[in-house]
């Protein structure tokens, strides 16, 4: 980690630099993934699952009796744990039900908002290493909340062409309708415009490498939409003396494990408290299955001592990270501090794996500064807001000369004309 | 208007298209503004203004003595009229405060979510022969309700440098900061990249030609937040025999006066009525001083005929239209019916130029089809909301197991020891 001991202001926006990564290149590779799939629609699906999966797909869908299987196959200490999982995310997005209150903005004008699920909506989980079905939890479970009527989901699948079996069950639990053994940037692409099999969605969920990023920009622009641009992950600690630098340590390792290209950024008031924890991170590291990617996480990463937390929250809000870890044991002064943020986890016992799995809040949150500008995943997120107004004709009539005036200086004359043809009407019933 | 006679549901798919813009021919230009703004700053602007809009500009910025002539240039009659609209826009809004509320998910495990403004917004009001004065109270009263730290407009200029009263007069109501003479792609490029004279914003909001729509989308894909991507605006009118079809005309004809691009869709389950709201429309454009451009947007818009209101609806959700008003005495089956639309107008009286301007709705809705996966502009859209959580001792032991267990089934041993060196220092307190 590069340590840095009070640094000047003027350098600050140096720090919160993110690596810049050139995706121009990028552009007419997924480009032309897109519009191939448009195309040749299932056929191109199976051509670059021969190509970047190596493997001959016979059916894209994966069958009931595959899921019965997988079902068998999963411990049923992971299911318990998935369940408790399960439970708590279900608890907080459930929560996070609007309430369709009719306002009476003026006598005889009614407005309100209704959350309508959205459709269609598709997820996308990545291969690789590691099968993420705690994304699945995160994505399917609020759009279940929230009623949305088809939820399918894409992932690559294995050189023998199955699917993990965590992956399958989650899905299960969470009433996933359909999963297809799609992955990359053409799953991106087959969500966004259908092909034979896998139906068009209306946005576009889930993490992913450079190409799948690239696709979510590319189909956004064509009009799908999608949860986030999402970056690599980061997590920005604020210790003090009062932290535990074991387990600081444990929480910068957590983020560092994540790719070579992981965030991690420790802040404190105190330059022992970032030697210890430094120490402590030296020391866990050995102990990884994931040292060399979790080392390489580290090289980019930065410690930095200010003044005082106070600074240190400044610091973070212009750095805007994705989590913010508050290792202390007084937060309360903290808390209200922190203007830009996707998730916060306060206190000694707060580590954010907890937040990766299971306290109930949602793991998908905005990299990259985007915490500036967007939320995380949330119920929000798989409904649309449809505002309603009815107006009596008392409404029209308290409201009715207002419009009249404001649409004649915007010069509009028949929105004008609109209302002076219900006011007519309105006073000649009463004559 | 083309009128249809129930359309086999086949063809559906090619009635609810809109015309397509070509805009990659755009990309170019508009990449170049951005471009130059990045590099020459409040240089390029002034030449841009002289370039587009015409005029020499001393000092971008709108001073205060400015302001002040021009309150006392609006009349009387429409501070009136605009302060109704703002204080129905303002109670509307601001009922859309989230309530900050601590769930426990598990014994010990406390979440919660908080809306924090976004520090720093831009709201783009288009100039031309209308002063879009009622999009400054639709973007700066929710803007003002978050509680952003620093709102600023960006608008061009008229020929003489000076910019509209209204616009500056509700500006000031609303609490803006800031207001900038400066229009087209190079407003939305400042207010993105920043300049000497214009701040840098984390979002940017307002509607455009294609020239700031492209920009739009350009800065997104930079980073930039937007409020969303607008297309030519849209009217859908659902009418049976209890509607008044002159109401219906006016309200097809406010739709139609927009521009020649704008999308009116009338549907019907009687064909008399469809004859006599066309027969109405035909009457009363000849009375617009816009009927040019009305008859234009005419040309492309459709009359529909279907079998019953039922199928209206679900013609009407497949659309997703941005405006969509019930024309109907008997509305109360037909609401919940609908899925996909901005907003809603329900019943004779509530004619669309209400939510335009003084219902307390938003006017800034999803066009184009987006209302299938986007809401309109509302309070969420000025905030962030970053989640929180708070475990105590007794929280991880509740949940630190089931978190183990995934982190492993995920392959993610460091966040399984961010959990273990805590429950065994727990474990160890005890003993």
């Amino acid at each position: 980690m590069k340590t840095y001991n009070n640094p000047e202001i003027e350098s600050w926006n140096e720090l919160i630099q993110r690596p810049v990564i050139n995706q121009k290149e990028l552009d007419q590779l997924v480009n032309s993934i897109i519009e191939n799939v448009k195309i040749k629609g299932d056929i191109a699906l199976k051509e670059y699952a021969l190509q970047f999966d190596k493997v001959t797909l016979n059916n894209l869908v994966v069958s009931t009796e595959e899921i019965e299987k997988a079902k068998k196959l999963v411990p049923q200490e992971l299911k318990d744990a998935i369940q408790i999982a399960y439970e708590n995310i279900y608890i907080f997005h459930k929560s996070q039900e609007a309430a369709e209150t009719v306002i009476e903005t003026t006598n005889g004008v009614k407005c309100w908002r209704k959350s309508v699920a959205i459709e269609k909506i598709g997820l996308y989980i990545p291969g690789g290493s590691a099968p993420l079905f705690s994304t699945i939890l995160m994505l399917g479970t609020p759009a279940k909340i929230a009623g949305c009527n088809e939820v399918i989901l894409c992932t690559p699948p294995s050189k023998d062409g199955t699917i993990n079996p965590a992956i399958l069950y989650t899905a299960d639990l969470v009433g996933i309708t359909k999963v297809y053994r799609v992955g990359g940037a053409q799953a991106i692409a087959a969500m966004a415009v259908g092909t034979e099999t896998i139906p068009q969605v209306y946005k576009v969920f889930g993490p992913g490498n450079q190409y799948v990023t690239k696709a979510k920009e590319l189909v956004q622009q064509m009009g799908t939409a999608i949860d986030m641009l999402a970056g690599p992950s980061e997590v920005l600690i604020i210790a003090d003396n009062t932290c535990n630098p074991e387990f600081v340590a444990a929480d910068l390792l957590s983020q560092a494990e994540h790719g070579p290209d992981s965030q991690v950024v420790l802040l404190s008031d105190n330059e022992d408290i970032l030697t210890k924890c430094q120490m402590a991170v030296q020391r866990q590291v050995q102990l990884l299955p994931r040292k060399e990617i979790a080392l390489k996480a580290l090289e980019n990463s930065q410690s930095i001592v200010f003044n005082d937390l106070e600074e240190c929250i400044e610091f973070s809000n212009r750095y805007a990270p994705e989590h913010v870890i508050l290792a202390s044991e007084n937060t309360n002064s903290l808390i209200n501090k922190i203007t830009n943020a996707g998730s916060v986890f306060i206190g000694n016992y707060s580590c954010e794996s907890a937040g990766d799995y299971a306290s109930g809040t949602n793991h998908t949150l905005p990299t990259n500064g985007f915490a500036k500008n967007y939320s995380g995943v949330s119920l929000d997120s798989f409904v649309k807001k449809i505002t309603f107004q009815e107006l009596s004709k008392q409404g029209i009539e308290n409201i009715g000369e207002a419009i009249e005036i404001m649409a004649e200086a915007e010069g509009l004359f028949a929105h004008k004309s609109a209302v002076t043809l219900r006011l007519n009407e309105i006073r000649n019933d009463k004559n």
